[in-house]
């Protein structure tokens, strides 16, 4: 069974509705036949590459209220990760771009290590308030799961896999996905938003049992068998 | 989509059921994009090679009453096969082992003449009573639907394809399937017999919208968007 889920580094409700997978996964008796993509999505493409304002800022500035009122707009979203043990310092996280760190997701993705980086992406965002547009920042990151450090720079000096992060998102507007996190299972069965562990787990068991069926056999015709036919 | 029909050359119902599918993909609109397999199955193994009797005979030995009994039981098949416009000679078709036509038509299969090597046994066993074990007769069938000669008498005086023969009667085992003609639809569904034209009708069109889902998303969850985050 394969999990798709179209995400954001910089998307506070995908690293919380990834942990209410997790948990969700944590309980499915078939885990070890799930495997998980991280499909690219960005929010705010017109973020810069070198950030000139945190989130708490940037939302003070856009809606009234200065970074004060920003972080207060956002202390929901904090409590709502620290039910899920995630301490958030999202108000002092920096607005930047992420089409770097997704183009180093898919590199991870052919490397095998997709599942590690997106988790140390997000960390180093929402908990260290790391700029993970810069790339020093985001080799560090990169080699730090693994992944070799030649390679990870001359993916980020190079076009390398925008083509790949285009794809993705219009793979998500195909979907009729306009938000993030958007979850896909068997491209069959879609998830939009963080939902409960429950509503996780709902639609993991939904998505198996449908594709994995006993053969459901309409009978009572006529037919021949090893006692001769029906005559 | 994938069709495959579990059949034996010498079942009667399965060529009405053959038709009868036939009926019901004439109506459906994605006809085009079905792939139809036959798989073997051999409901007389025990049958023998070199003729000794027809089927009338055989059922008028196994029953009582003569080889006339034996031709009345099957006058309902001959009927049901007419209102198919199939004109069976059933009774004076011969009991014999069809082992060797199924290998035929896996080496058809991998020919690409399968399809056309299955109508042509049938018609052959059931509309001009031909021997249909007989090495000479199955060469001038499978020519005459484009198969080499050499590679055909080659596979017919060895033991070609018996394995796949034999894991295509495992497999119908594995399903359930104690008769035949018994079709699957993309290892999903079950027909078992000859059932009406509808029933195929009605299967093909639930198994279609089956593998062309529109995505069904669960939503109205928190999620970020173009425009910000739930917060």
């Amino acid at each position: 069974m394969q999990i798709e889920i179209w995400s954001d580094v910089v998307c506070p409700w995908c690293y919380i509705g990834k942990r209410r997978l997790e948990k969700a996964l944590d309980d499915f008796p078939h885990a070890d036949d799930v495997e998980i993509v991280y499909r690219s999505f960005q929010l705010d493409p017109s973020a810069p590459v070198v950030p000139t304002e945190t989130v708490a800022e940037s939302l003070g500035r856009k809606y009234g209220g200065g970074p004060e009122a920003g972080k207060q707009m956002i202390d929901r979203v904090e409590a709502v990760a620290a039910e899920e043990g995630l301490l958030f310092r999202h108000h002092q996280a920096l607005r930047v771009n992420t089409v770097d760190a997704h183009r180093l997701l898919h590199l991870a993705l052919a490397e095998g290590k997709q599942a590690e980086l997106k988790e140390a992406l997000l960390s180093a965002y929402f908990i260290e308030t790391e700029n993970v547009a810069d790339h020093d920042t985001l080799v560090r990151i990169a080699t730090g799961v693994g992944l070799d450090e030649a390679r990870v720079r001359e993916v980020l000096q190079s076009k390398e896999y925008a083509d790949e992060v285009e794809a993705d998102i219009r793979q998500a507007a195909a979907f009729g996905a306009t938000g993030v996190p958007f979850f896909v299972i068997d491209r069959k069965y879609g998830i939009s938003g963080a939902q409960p562990a429950e509503v996780f787990s709902q639609t993991l068991e939904r998505a198996w049992s449908e594709a994995h069926p006993v053969l459901d056999v309409v009978g009572g015709a006529d037919a021949c068998g090893p006692d001769g036919c029906a005559i």
